[in-house]
């Protein structure tokens, strides 16, 4: 990475944020991490709070609680973010599809519209409809103040996919039939999402919101032309629209396809500052792929964290290995963290990312 | 592709059987077409027959009924292909785990073994334990003699990863935390599965099964390193051993791994005849990629069985354009199809490959 003076500047003058660093494309001295999913059930201290709750949209929806379950693994681990509690399906639920969650079944919606209703959904006013989540960062930043906060949202393709299907699905088949059979329509529905998730992220980053995460988690389903006309470009249009607001266009974006590690020329080319990797995605390839245009997010596999401490090191220090010297790495896992996850395992992966990652960066880059 | 003189000899000797001949790498004058899952719900005499039996595995097991519905499509479309109507789980099913199909839910198995348990497992002998298949592609061969029949086994990664999860999953976390905790274990349940599944597809092989197609299903899960050595590697082992087998030397092999996409040149080197593709890989770079070394396998969505005839006509002839002239093509859709399928849809299809493969064959090849 060509060195840059006023970057280095900077990253003096302020205090070390190495997630933000990264994302900026600045020298730090170790790599940051944090972890998808890393607010959430292997905590026993989530867990007893969730059990205080009727339900986990009810959770989300309370600013108080969200905000102390966003900060609760902060408390614990050495994690270089935060991100909202929250979930990609606040949109559809603040377009009136009332969501749920069947236990061990995954999101459902009440209201599920017809194609030919699309054109009437509503774009939600965040500030109205999604003030929670606002609320939520808000407390979050005046408790955290040291530590970035990332909000997100879910891909306009991704979000689509439960509308479409109604919730969860295995085979995704009624979307992706709908590709081909009535791709007009299901554009009327992309357009939405897209409106709404753009004024959803501003409205985030206007509260506190230091950087910003697009989860494209079914992505991956689609073959390349589609990959590029269903998801990609409206992942892109958000991003640019972001830029392209005076306000905003500091704040860096990451967007992760989950599955979609062989679009990574593609994704770069949105203007988004780092790309997520999934675990079956090839770190040192991508990097080179990516040519240290965007900082890469990722990759190991969370099942690593099932196994032992001994295992989760050296699995760790692989990750760190094959990205190899010269920044531009955020660490993370390759997917959220599995909610039977031992908590040694989680404090053996944080140290060693501490621990080892240093020898990848200064003088030898 | 080289013409072979004595090759083109013997495809004018015998009656035409496309499919064959695109195995053995000979010219045919159109492409041949069949479908993963052709024999099943979308087909209303498959519903009628199956409405008459208590279970699908009874279905399986019953060869009578077993060859009827593996000769169903058969009576309906031009297919150049049957394959024989049966379960990838049949082998842990005669393996003692007592396998049953829950309603909306999937497979699951009544006797889940320890891992600690892995090497007591039995390998099943396919005369005695998994007669009825052998016995179904019997009464199929003396029913259908014109028509190649495919017998198949899944991959020992994927029956594997049903019997460690207990039946399907979302997540493989239980077999993912398995590859980096327990890999000993593992690879004994993978040896024990790679025996039995040799065992089988000879077996089938010698009752009639003029083809034979591995099953991977989840191989994709992995990331490369892992691919290699906990599924390609075993599916290797399978093709080696039915190759060094002087009866079935000639039996051509076909590979599927789903979401394998990336790992074409990996499986070339298996010593099979033929590579899956599902619908998210690019025909076009995978023939480039393979370089007539194999044929290919694939690939139209089956998601676009869902849509119209106009729309499967032209998506059809995409995926003809795509693979292009020269041969080495067999065609099929990227997963299996969808019990909701229109039947239109599936003429639709089967009809464009007949009137528009043969522009690709012949003289311009």
């Amino acid at each position: 990475m060509v060195a840059l003076a006023e970057d280095t500047m900077r990253a003096q003058a302020t205090p070390s944020k190495p997630f933000i660093d990264v994302l900026k494309q600045r020298p730090t001295s170790r790599t940051p991490i944090w972890m998808m999913r890393q607010a959430g059930r292997y905590l026993p201290e989530y867990r007893a709070l969730r059990a205080q709750v009727n339900g986990f949209l009810p959770l989300c929806q309370n600013p108080e609680l969200a905000a102390e379950v966003t900060i609760q693994p902060l408390k614990r681990f050495k994690l270089d973010a935060a991100i909202i509690f929250s979930d990609i399906l606040v949109i559809p639920e603040a377009m009136g599809l009332g969501l749920h969650f069947v236990s061990d079944h995954g999101p459902a919606f009440h209201h599920i519209p017809k194609p030919e209703e699309y054109h009437k959904l509503a774009v939600p006013d965040p500030d109205l409809e999604l003030g929670y989540v606002l609320e939520a960062i808000k407390k979050t930043k005046r408790a955290l103040t040291d530590t970035p906060l990332i909000g997100f949202c879910g891909s306009p393709w991704t979000v689509a996919t439960y509308m479409v299907e109604g919730g969860t699905t295995k085979q995704f088949s009624k979307i992706r039939a709908m590709v081909y059979q009535d791709p007009k329509l299901l554009h009327v529905l992309l357009q939405k999402l897209t409106q709404a998730s753009i004024l959803y992220l501003k409205a985030q980053a206007a509260a506190g919101a230091d950087a910003l995460m697009i989860f494209d988690t079914w992505g991956g389903l689609l073959d390349a032309p589609r990959y590029q006309n269903f998801s990609l470009d409206y992942m892109q249009a958000i991003v640019k629209a972001i830029k392209a607001d005076n306000l905003y266009n500091e704040v860096p974006i990451i967007i992760f396809s989950k599955n979609g590690g062989r679009y990574l020329d593609k994704q770069v080319e949105t203007g988004c500052q780092a790309l997520g990797l999934d675990w079956t995605a090839d770190i040192t390839q991508a990097k080179a792929e990516v040519n240290g245009q965007v900082a890469l997010q990722g990759n190991l596999d969370p099942a690593i964290l099932l196994s032992n401490p001994e295992c989760v090191i050296e699995e760790t220090k692989k990750v760190l290995r094959q990205f190899g010297h010269g920044g531009g790495h955020i660490f993370n896992l390759g997917h959220g963290i599995y909610p039977n996850t031992p908590i040694e395992n989680v404090e053996a992966l944080i140290n060693t990312v501490h621990s080892e990652s240093p020898h990848y960066h200064g003088e030898k880059s």
